[in-house]
């Protein structure tokens, strides 16, 4: 009866599994009238380009140009129109030349197609241009043969490309279970490899869904997931001439390492934390669980949140502080981490204590906030000193530095006076520069006449 | 001219501590008439109860009758009649008789010396009396020689008495030293090995005179002195006939090893706290290197205490617990502790924080008290569930027991209520009695129904 009623339960909820794929699937299909149209687009837009660097005789230096990312491979999501084309070099080509080269005719053909572009840097600088509902970025590079050492740090990503396009062309499954991924990921708050989400970037959900064969495979693996889970591409070995008991490199501090098909040395899910790597594991459990449609919304994690906060909470402290504008997300989110850390530091050395903190950045200030549990102190303090049975040196010192000592234990302490008593009075010397030998100094988020804003919860 | 400086500044302080412990020597002579009458009274008692014990045919099986203890040594401090006579039996007597003869006699004898009398409960009963200004216990016990097995606890005492009088007789220098000692700890607080103070015995006093061979001789000893620290009497080797690379007992947690003369398995100063010993060695380094009568007044320790009570409190909460009445304090002590130290795990479980505690006893009542600095908190509190790759059946239980559950590095949290967001309302159900399962039940000591007082302090 019992074995009746487990396996009953296990095919509803199979049934139920399947159900919500899809439901999933059904909304994730492009339409195929949008689809044609990028394609279409693209199409012309990289005719327009070979033919203007033939009619300038750039062919060769330029050998080919291609479209790269996901919009190439089909596996973006719905509205996403980014359009990635790669202008590969031959490999002596002088630096500056190629990005010159890129820019200068890159600027011409997409005013031919009456939309704008402006220059944006990373490692070095590409061309990026709107038209229509479009968003272009056209990026020089060199090209490269499987198993070369890159130039740039963006010529791996043509190999990306290729090598993720032989394996999901003509795989409807495939392709569909990596936006099914995507939109998963998504939903749960942890899609995107930049230093502020710290998840998987489309690239990572690519490799893991061909390496797992499809979504479900790949949720149910991650249940036995441990910190530190090594996945190795089987064709890695044969791509890069490797033997079976080759040593690949060892990233100690990571919780998930993939290797790059394209570079072995490299891990694809470098960005990734713990905290993200174990979010993953954990709504893949629930969904598996009790499969529902809304780990799927683009706002479910948001919606956790609030659900979450909504709650009796201790004394919140938020700091404002002004950042450098113009300066990418990237760059402003660890800095923040690194600022509000040096102040954790500060707060429970004052023996203050903390729930727990956050931050985020808009385009003009950052917020670091925390919600406290203990805010206010008596202003007596004990200093624990020496062991009584050591060094005397150090028993005199302390004696004649405070005045009233007494022995606990084996140590000899004292009654001191506490610098805070509130955690407001140590708030205040941070933002008037008092402590400022005690934080950490980022170059682009200042601490220095910060704004406080707080809830003044009362006990 | 600094080494000049050097050996003047150390002269004046010989100097000084010179002149000091000649104020505590002049202090600390009995006055010759006093200690004349008491050998006197003695003697006196000590016939009377050798003459009715012969009348009565008692000779044998009582050996003899011996006057032990500081008073018996002239090692007592001034305003100390402590009487202690011992009247020794056979080894083969009867226990029930022992007991029964020395009470019908003693009492015989105590009346017809016009004192009152009464019987007092140790391992076995004997006879407690005052006469005048003197407080009289006279003991049964047996006769033994040195070596021999004990059989009652107090069998012992004559040969501690044997053992100190032989050492220090026609040595006054040792007596006075003696003397010199106690008044030194009863000043710091550490004079008594009863579970209340858990500081030093006279007999442990006297040992280790003789083995430093003076007071200043043991405090500068005691600037070496580390936890465990072991004093091996020289005689003990010839006593108990050992060799010299005899391996003795170890006692691992007890800060201070001296080996019983009497009993070589015993620590005499196994009553000794890790505190007192500590304090021992700190206020022989204050005293060394800054002489002062200070030290020898017996008030020192409660001047001490209330100096350094002379400051800034935190919130402050005494329980005021009913007693077993004529329950010695060395039942009711230890008791005291435990009920604490329970309650101190239990304050700690509930996230608040003391800054210290401590408790004491009267006839009537018991206290424990603490000073707290953290004594109110948020209604929140994160509860800390397990890995999230650990067993799924422990994240399943803590999912399905919490509501609000979310991930946090890489474990599973939840935001829960606070049982107690005051440290009174905790006091208040330990008080009604339902936190009565967290907590270590005494018998002589009773939570239940306590009053509860506290200084009511606001931040």
């Amino acid at each position: 009866m019992n074995k009746n009623n487990n396996n009953k339960y296990t095919i509803n909820k199979l049934d139920k599994l399947k159900k919500t794929l899809d439901i999933v699937n059904e909304d994730l299909k492009h339409s195929e009238e949008e689809q044609k149209e990028l394609s279409k687009f693209t199409e012309q837009l990289i005719n327009k380009l070979h033919a203007i660097f033939k009619e300038n005789n750039l062919i060769p230096p330029i050998i080919d140009i291609v479209q790269v990312g996901s919009t190439a491979r089909n596996t973006n999501l719905n509205n996403d129109y980014d359009i990635d084309i790669f202008v590969r070099f031959e490999k002596h080509t002088n630096k500056e030349l190629l990005e010159e080269i890129t820019i200068k005719y890159g600027e011409k053909v997409i005013n031919k197609l009456g939309g704008k572009c402006w220059v944006e840097y990373a490692e070095h600088p590409y061309l990026s241009a709107k038209v229509d509902k479009y968003e272009i970025d056209i990026v020089p590079c060199y090209k490269l043969n499987w198993g070369d050492k890159i130039i740039s740090a963006v010529d791996r990503t043509p190999l990306h490309n290729e090598y993720v396009i032989n394996k999901i062309q003509n795989n409807h499954k495939l392709v569909m279970d990596i936006k099914i991924l995507k939109k998963f990921l998504k939903g749960i708050g942890v899609y995107g490899s930049d230093l502020k989400t710290k998840g998987f970037s489309g690239y990572l959900c690519e490799l893991l869904i061909i390496y797992y064969g499809g979504f479900l495979n790949l949720l149910n693996a991650t249940q036995n997931w441990k910190i530190g889970e090594k996945i190795i591409l089987e064709d890695l070995f044969k791509l890069h001439n490797l033997n079976n008991d080759y040593q690949f490199m060892d990233f100690p501090k990571q919780p998930l390492i993939v290797y790059d098909p394209t570079d072995i040395n490299r891990n694809v899910a470098a960005a990734l934390s713990n905290e993200n790597f174990c979010k993953f594991i954990y709504y893949s459990y629930l969904f598996l669980n009790s499969p529902n449609i809304k780990y799927f919304n683009n706002n479910f994690s948001v919606k956790e949140k609030e659900k979450l906060n909504n709650r009796e909470k201790g004394k919140i402290i938020t700091l404002i502080l002004e950042r450098e504008k113009d300066t990418v997300e990237d760059i402003i989110y660890p800095q923040m981490e690194r600022l509000q850390n040096s102040i954790n530091k500060l707060i429970k050395e004052h023996d203050f204590e903390y729930l727990e903190y956050s931050n985020y950045a808009d385009e003009n200030y950052c917020y670091l906030s925390w919600e406290f549990l203990v805010y206010a102190l008596p202003n007596v303090k004990i200093k624990i000193g020496p062991y009584i049975y050591q060094n005397k040196n150090r028993i005199n010192n302390f004696i004649n530095k405070y005045d009233k000592c007494f022995v606990k234990d084996c140590t000899i302490c004292a009654y001191i006076n506490r610098q805070y008593t509130t955690i407001d009075d140590l708030f205040k010397d941070l933002s008037n520069g008092k402590l400022s030998n005690k934080i950490v100094h980022t170059k682009q988020v200042k601490i220095k006449n910060c704004k406080i804003i707080t809830n003044n919860n009362n006990q």
